[in-house]
């Protein structure tokens, strides 16, 4: 399907069932959120959590209870404007959906939190690799053994996505996601992965593995995954995702996520 | 008073109402912050004003309701170890106070916002004048034409300090205060104050005029006072708040406060 489409096409295409497949690489240069929906009673303690890990959670809007069409997007609705939803109840997953017209209600509040795919672009346009667009696959994802710091009855473990580049490129990626702090930043580790928890690079917990060149070092930077574990870690009656991948398309340009 | 002394040991004085003058100067290269407790019922729309306005009301910590600790200030407790706080009952400014224990209740939540000192020491490191240090007065603060966004019953505009430099100084500044993030980040304007509704620079609307010398232009930064007309602007039974100048000193250190 075409990528080189406006925000407002795609969520159009998708809202009338016409887009049913992963977001990436669609409008470039327009931000990508994830999305997170849960109960009003529990919106404070999710908005501390996310506050209070913010390389993780990137917090890019959250609306009032009931609200569906966020300040970043023109006429959009959480309800129908993601490809694809996840589902679920008590933790558990239960469904996956193309909309959650009929799941949603006027008590529960929605979160869209930044995601990488913001800084990939900038990476490309520095001329650095990034090995899961080279080889058409989603980005590696591992749990690690950081914790992030809990709120109320939310808490989980850091959840990275790596890229693979030689030193070099390491030190220009560092500074060219440094600007992205709204999109997750600057890496949060760099080299050896048994320093984080994570055994194998060829097992990631979330996404695909990808080549590492003999004189390449992983990359890791913290990664939106972290908020669907956290909203999922207390049993609440109803959470609302993004499946993943299937993210929801702003308006905002990726250069309004930069902090100079 | 020797202002060249520990944070803990500043938060003893200030317990023992030893220390009840402002804090400036104080510990320098330490964070101050500014204090706000509002009713838990409130706490998330309040949250969500600081979020939506992160420049005027950048969060450093949330405790938990009833929580007097914040994490980032050992063995302190923020109804005793600032020396000064303004009680406000329905919006209206009821009485100071040299400690809270009386008033406080467990059904109360603290945010802990950043607040320009840090930046000054950065800027004096640098070599760039901060008139209100060199003059001995209280920073310019001014109420502006633009608005913050409104989240639930909390509203305000936005509020700016003002310190007057050369335009090269001008340049030098937006640099060094770009990585102070959390505590306000790069100016907000400089240059004409009648752009954003500023009528007489020697009137401010709270603290003291200074001297604007012939080659200098105004520079104006996002100013933590928002926070106070915000929490203030909806009737809430009871708001607490720091008395202007009577910050609260944490441990952390300023470059804590840096994003790069």
């Amino acid at each position: 399907m075409e990528k080189d489409i406006s925000s407002s096409r795609l969520r159009e295409l998708i809202r009338n069932k016409e887009w049913t497949i992963p977001t990436t690489g669609v409008s470039p240069g327009t931000v990508q959120a994830n999305l997170v929906m849960l109960p009003r009673e529990e919106a404070f303690n999710f908005l501390l959590f996310c506050v209070r890990n913010p390389k993780p959670c990137p917090v890019l809007d959250v609306l009032e209870p009931g609200e569906v069409e966020p300040a970043i997007a023109q006429r959009a609705d959480l309800r129908t404007d993601l490809p694809k939803y996840r589902i679920f109840r008590d933790g558990q997953l239960e469904a996956e959906a193309e909309d959650v017209l009929d799941v949603f209600h006027e008590d529960m509040v929605s979160f869209l939190l930044g995601c990488s795919f913001s800084f990939e672009n900038a990476l490309l346009a520095a001329g650095l690799p990034v090995r899961n667009i080279e080889e058409d696959k989603n980005v590696s994802m591992y749990i690690t053994n950081r914790l992030c710091r809990p709120a109320g009855p939310f808490s989980a473990p850091l959840v990275v996505s790596m890229r693979p580049m030689t030193p070099e490129e390491a030190v220009r990626a560092v500074q060219v996601t440094t600007r992205f702090q709204l999109t997750h930043g600057a890496p949060v580790h760099l080299g050896s992965p048994e320093k984080i928890g994570i055994k194998d690079l060829d097992k990631p917990d979330f996404g695909d593995p990808v080549a590492i060149h003999p004189d390449e070092i992983p990359i890791f930077w913290a990664c939106g995954v972290t908020s669907m574990l956290a909203a999922t870690s207390a049993p609440l009656p109803l959470v609302i995702t993004h499946s993943p991948g299937h993210m929801f398309v702003s308006d905002l340009k990726d250069e309004d996520m930069t902090v100079f």
